[in-house]
């Protein structure tokens, strides 16, 4: 799946719109007008940042686009988690439209995982759906949520709850842009890497941790490996079963307690954070309930520490606010949580399905005891 | 591709999420229950309706699946093309999710093109997409827009500007509700079944102009018959291009002169009779080009006459405010409006693709000529 290619790794993802490449390649950012123009061939190129990533990133690479001749035009919104909203939806929808761009509009996403996702349903929906090149900036984005073809918004109900599969025409990746972030941000995105390496490959998550302090420091090569192996890791999976309706499921590990931890803060916590947190109570239900070898947790807490990852946060209204927002995950079915199990260090445990509901008795247990003492 | 099946005529469609069957049944309403159960189970039933349609059909669906152990609940919201709206959108989903409506929710859209692409917009978003049942009770909808997988909403720009291509779990039309239509609705809907007659099939258009009475007064086997015919050819031209990327593209003879002429009312002017006065200018224009035989229009105007269709209406702004829309159409390319031609009636004229740029003076010309005089 993955061969040398211009110094980088290639991966190919398979969707039900076709299959698109995954680059990773530190220096992509400067051929990225010829790899617009070989790649996703475009009358007009929208390209979509925040106005934190915008200055940065979005205008040097919107210049030498249109050095090289594409008609490339640069709209932002304000950064962060509040702007992923239905009204900046529509206001960039708006603003693309008075630009007067038609169906042979590229959007070209520029950013962290907001960008990607408000950027993605942008594209998704626009004139019933354009071509979409994802260019993630953060560690987050360019190790999970550029890939897969997940885009939304968030609404008052909860996250993510109004969105689009929209698959990406391609993915650019540019190690590069890692240095950029600082280690807190860095490790964010590695406890998603820490995640493949759970559920999928025992000897990847054994060698994040021994290049732990490269990765935090944003080493490019160090950085390189880690995002091509987890993007490696994650493609073969969505290219499965892109849907979410079978084995794509094994990716929420860690974000059935992560997303109730996350609502329950009021999404103070980070998505990292609480995606950490999450992967040691659900490995420590799995063990409580037998699913999960003894010492799978102790293994997965060591991993996350070495990134300063994986202690359990007390929770705002304790654990009974967090079990509220259980019932109401999107993978929920008929109102029930439910949850995928480690068997051990980088292999999932099947029920019928890749997921299972668990007592709720089992959960509350684990919730207080995991909820009320961390710190 | 057409089968019997209790009476009715049974159609499948394909699609790049599947196949779906299009069923053409009188009397398929009281069966609707039974229907939803065996074709898209799902742990809850969202039904969505406009004020209008709700009382009529909605109320007394929503009872039956009751009644036969099924959770449906009705969402209505008003009538009109004034409701298709990004706002309309948001309010239908958060009264969904505020129902702690889930993933295994399936959408039921009962009305006209209105519900169907407002309902259809909310179940491709909702939750990043949920199955959709179309239930059309309009005869545009039944003929037309209930098939192929459209839904979206307008904006300012411009009508269906924002959307997605999310194709129904099934379609399930009962040509009985085409009695609760009158005259002038129906014809509407016809002016669709005319077009599939003038691409496709040239008997198919002499035999409706034959029925053109018994069509305009709703009788139930006419108007089972033309529906099911129209649902087979657009079925056939979907199943080979579901994005519009080839031949889907013929669908839209008589639509760039009747989007154009849409705008340029304000809306005013109704869907069904803009394209047939589309139609019968884009088949002169044709003429005009020699790219048609003579006398097509003719024809096809005689065809159209029979429902009260296809006079060619003087817009307020004039010829010069309809050709200001036309390259804004959302199938232009560069900005420059796209035609399909016939080469005679029952055959579209293909050039490099389905169609083509014609020279603006030509465009101004048969504009200035068509929409200056009639009435």
């Amino acid at each position: 799946m993955t061969r040398a290619w211009e110094g980088g790794a290639h991966v190919t993802v398979e969707s039900r719109s076709g299959a698109y490449p995954v680059l990773v390649e530190p220096g992509a950012y400067r051929r990225l007008p010829a790899l617009l123009r070989d790649l996703v061939p475009g009358h007009r190129y929208a390209f979509i940042s925040d106005d934190v990533v915008g200055p940065l990133h979005g205008e040097p690479l919107v210049a030498a686009s249109r050095a090289a001749g594409l008609a490339a035009t640069l709209f932002t919104f304000p950064a962060g988690e509040g702007s992923k909203t239905r009204k900046q939806w529509s206001i960039l929808t708006d603003e693309m439209l008075s630009a007067t761009m038609g169906r042979d509009t590229v959007v070209v996403a520029v950013g962290g995982g907001v960008v990607g996702d408000l950027a993605g349903f942008v594209a998704a929906t626009f004139l019933r759906g354009v071509p979409l090149v994802q260019v993630p900036t953060s560690l987050v984005a360019m190790i999970d949520s550029s890939v897969g073809g997940k885009t939304g918004v968030d609404v008052k109900a909860g996250k993510n709850l109004v969105g689009a599969f929209h698959p990406p025409a391609a993915v650019i990746i540019d190690p590069e842009a890692a240095r950029t972030l600082n280690a807190r941000e860095r490790a964010q995105g590695l406890a998603e890497a820490v995640k493949h390496g759970a559920i999928l490959d025992e000897g990847y998550l054994a060698r994040l941790a021994q290049h732990a302090s490269a990765l935090l420091a944003g080493d490019v090569d160090a950085t390189e490996w880690a995002v091509a192996r987890s993007v490696e890791l994650k493609a073969d999976v969505v290219s499965r079963d892109e849907r979410e309706s079978g084995l794509r499921e094994i990716l929420n590990f860690g974000h059935t307690f992560g997303h109730a931890m996350e609502a329950a803060s009021g999404y103070t916590l980070r998505h990292g954070d609480a995606v950490a947190a999450g992967m040691v109570l659900e490995s420590r239900l799995g063990e409580a309930l037998g699913v999960t070898d003894a010492g799978t947790t102790s293994r997965l807490e060591d991993a996350l520490s070495a990134f300063g990852l994986g202690s359990v946060p007390s929770v705002s209204g304790g654990a009974a606010a967090a079990l509220a927002f259980l019932g109401a995950d999107k993978k929920a079915r008929q109102g029930r949580p439910r949850f995928v199990l480690l068997r051990r260090v980088g292999c999932v445990a099947k029920a019928d399905t890749w997921s299972r509901e668990v007592p709720r008795d089992t959960v509350e247990a684990m919730l207080t005891h995991g909820m009320g003492t961390g710190g």
